[in-house]
């Protein structure tokens, strides 16, 4: 356990508030402000902002820190918080975690009085939030596909974090799975869990089309599916569903999905909507791994 | 393939008309009626019932076949077919497979003129339709659970054809799977599989309490999750979901429920509703199985 | 916990050694005889047997209880053990487990005066015994082949205890698993679980040949695979091997494998043989089972 | 396809024969040599090695290339083969395949007169030998426990290849397993794994004693597993078997094990003994995959 630690967490959505609970749970003094519009109520909130700061010396804001750079990204608050010279000074000399922390430090020098630390860009926050991403893509797949998962021929396009995860999680339902990757080593990988990998190269070319597919995952941040690629499926039923789970701009021609008549939709920020509870204990990990690491 | 088939479907709901769309896929000859409201088109369509039956030899009716007794289940269609002796004579001679077959046959005497089949009672019809309703039970946690499936405790009662393949899909998708069953073989098998084996008799007076499970699905059409069960639940933490499949009246008490503040769900009639495609085909499979055995 | 319990075990292989020893670790009192000559030596030997038969109230004899009807089955024995009226006195009034009772009984009419129990009949015996036979029937195939289970294609005949148990290891280590079955249910089943589901009397004039798989695995105690069957390996590559898993006579024409030079095998009594340590533990679940049941 | 490739195999174990023959079913033109003393027989043996090596265009040579740094690997040959300028000189000009190059090029100078590439050292290559590697710790755990892997509790030190293979091979005969890694993404993977994660530095130190697991699988290359943690094991029931399956040195300090009485073995050079089959298409992909990247 980590000693001497009271936690204030403000700002951010549903996330943010099961952070909270969750470190509540641990044992530890925690109290939540800028949460006044959200419908779930817990008991440590603490309307006073600058009062929740000054009595912890943990604060935990949200990821992203800020939307438009200038105010706290606080969904659920009433007001909003500048962030400014003056927000800084309150935090000063504590412990600050955030996600996309150079946003925060570009609203004020005088950041480099406190120790800002950037949770979002650990390697296993990321590894564990491939996790809810992989079960909201799936949850979407089953509202917009007519048939089940099981049996279902799926490509996962990418064997990045989110490709390893939600790869297994269909064959796990029975999918019959293909994931395209680059690398002749994940291809192994892919081959050695029981799976069909394929060149994500060839993609455009594949002697089979596209079409053969009932759902189409996209995972990679790059130009994968484009009107010549989607052009493929085209031919057949036109059936094949695409979502894609990359960041913006993401990988999937919408436009082009358009004009062809291809069932296609975004997923993004998946984990806090789909699964907020969870979100908030990995972002809880992530502070108590980073604790711990600092003090070393 | 079937000989000198021509099918027609008349009423249902969307399952019907992919069960038709199934068969035409399979290159036979098939209408459809009853559809003027849906949706979804399809090219097979026939305004005209008696028309579509005259020039076909088996006919296709929905599950149930009729809701009222009085009159065909054609939830998509913009009049109503009474059936009654005139229904059943246009259909004289035909193969006619339905669903909950004694409804139809007590319309009228007539219908021993025909070959009456019922193939909701075909055990594969039973088994393969627990696939979808296992997804549309997974696809109902991932909405109503703040958290991941994945590392969520779940129990399944009740390891029956869904219980089966619900608790292998959850167990796929990396939660830690609980099931419990009656008979000892059962329990070896749930055992085999990697998952931990609950006697449903103890259910109510296990050591440790049922609010230990973040998610407990119902397949067992007993009174399992009475009052004195489900008070197990509540000294914990609350947050348990429960989602009865079992077929009405279910099995478990929903009043006992609200009254104890523990979040439960029915969810019913799912094959039709989450996976319209997969189960029409499951249809036409049972359909085709019927006839080769028939032929035999 | 089963009150007043002391418990005897005479003769048998080492699972009957690896019973007592599981019964010892439950905090019971234990005595073994007939295992003079077994190079594993336990604490709780009782070189007398009739004393050991006479502290005791619970008598556990092995699977079978006999193999020539005269003597008691004591592979380890320094002596043999006589079935007859005198050994049957001295278990009057004891409660007496054994495999396949019919075979003690038929020794002495005063097996009447005992209660005389046959773990082996248990459902739940034959499904526990079905997993260190599915992996006796991997290990064999590894030793066998010359390639990876990871990669092949495996065919298991039959989809009862062991094929259910069988075909999802081999699923699980990454084979490409084919499964035949008879009901159309199991053939549901099999689907559902992501493998391919075989007719079983079509298995003879598949359209592809039996030489696409590497493993064939039989569990079906019937002459499946008949030199007709067979003669459908042969045109091909001639690489596949079969392993018979069935009791005897088994279902595989190992003559005709001889004449068509097919690799071919029998695997029989595995448990005993590749997993005493679980093959006991098995057998004292049954004896704790039938004796909860008894008390009832 | 690859055009105008002859290729020659000459020397080696059994994997190098199945290279050969996995070439020749590619359709290409194959010879063998140095195979004299093997009993499996190929129809494209060439006794004479300088033959061989004049008609060919691509020389695979076995791994390691040598083992004593005079002469080539050739287990299965009559003779010799000196590896010195003579032989460099009847393989100039010529594309020359094997493992451990480094070898290879200090017994002449003329190998720069070659294209000498090393398949050992490929990526994928590793991947690929992973899964012979997994499947024969398996074996070898389930000849020596006298339990069943479905159910034991098995501990995969390191999670790199072959432990991400192994243990998913593992809980997939259903097992419960734990692995232990050093990165916390890698165990933010074990856990969407749906399997236990133990942080490698505590493994000496955990609160719950070694003694816990059944089986024990070190493929960590560090002495991990030496007196002080080894120690761990041995107050309870010492039945915790350990194999080793690390390159030498290995991870297991085997003179404490056998001091503390503690069952450990270790298994090394896998693929060529217990899948010689997949092995030898693992050396024919990797020497494809090269050819392909050399050509472009």
């Amino acid at each position: 356990m980590l000693s001497n630690n009271v936690f204030c967490v403000i700002g951010g959505d549903l996330r943010q508030l099961y952070c909270a609970q969750a470190i509540a749970n641990d044992g530890y003094t925690v109290c939540a402000s800028c949460f006044e519009e959200c419908s779930v109520k817990f008991s440590f909130e603490e309307p006073d902002v600058r009062k929740a700061i000054r009595k912890s010396d943990t604060i935990i804001l949200p990821l992203p820190v800020t939307k438009d750079g200038i105010t706290l990204n606080t969904p659920f608050g009433k007001g909003s918080i500048i962030l400014d010279d003056t927000f800084a000074r309150v935090c000063s000399g504590k412990k600050v975690f955030c996600g996309m922390k150079e946003r925060l430090l570009s609203t004020s020098p005088l950041w480099n009085t406190s120790l800002v630390f950037d949770y979002s860009k650990r390697e296993e926050f990321a590894v564990m939030n491939a996790v809810p991403t992989s079960e909201g893509a799936i949850e979407c797949a089953m509202r917009e596909f007519a048939g089940t998962i099981n049996g279902s021929r799926c490509l996962v396009a990418g064997y990045g974090r989110i490709g390893r995860v939600l790869s297994s999680m269909l064959k796990g339902i029975g999918a019959d799975v293909s994931v395209s990757a680059r690398k002749k080593s994940d291809m192994a990988f892919i081959r050695a869990a029981g799976m069909t990998p394929l060149n994500i190269e060839e993609l455009s070319c594949l002697p089979q089309s596209l079409a053969q597919f009932d759902l189409i995952f996209n995972t990679v941040p790059f130009m994968i599916f484009d009107s010549h690629t989607l052009a493929r499926i085209v031919p057949a039923s036109a059936n094949t569903i695409i979502i894609d789970l990359a960041s913006l701009p993401g990988g999937v021609d919408f436009e082009a999905c358009e004009r062809l008549g291809i069932h296609a939709m975004r997923a993004l920020s998946l984990p806090g909507r789909v699964a907020p509870k969870t979100a908030g204990e990995i972002i809880k990990n992530a502070v108590y791994n980073i604790t711990e690491e600092d003090l070393r």
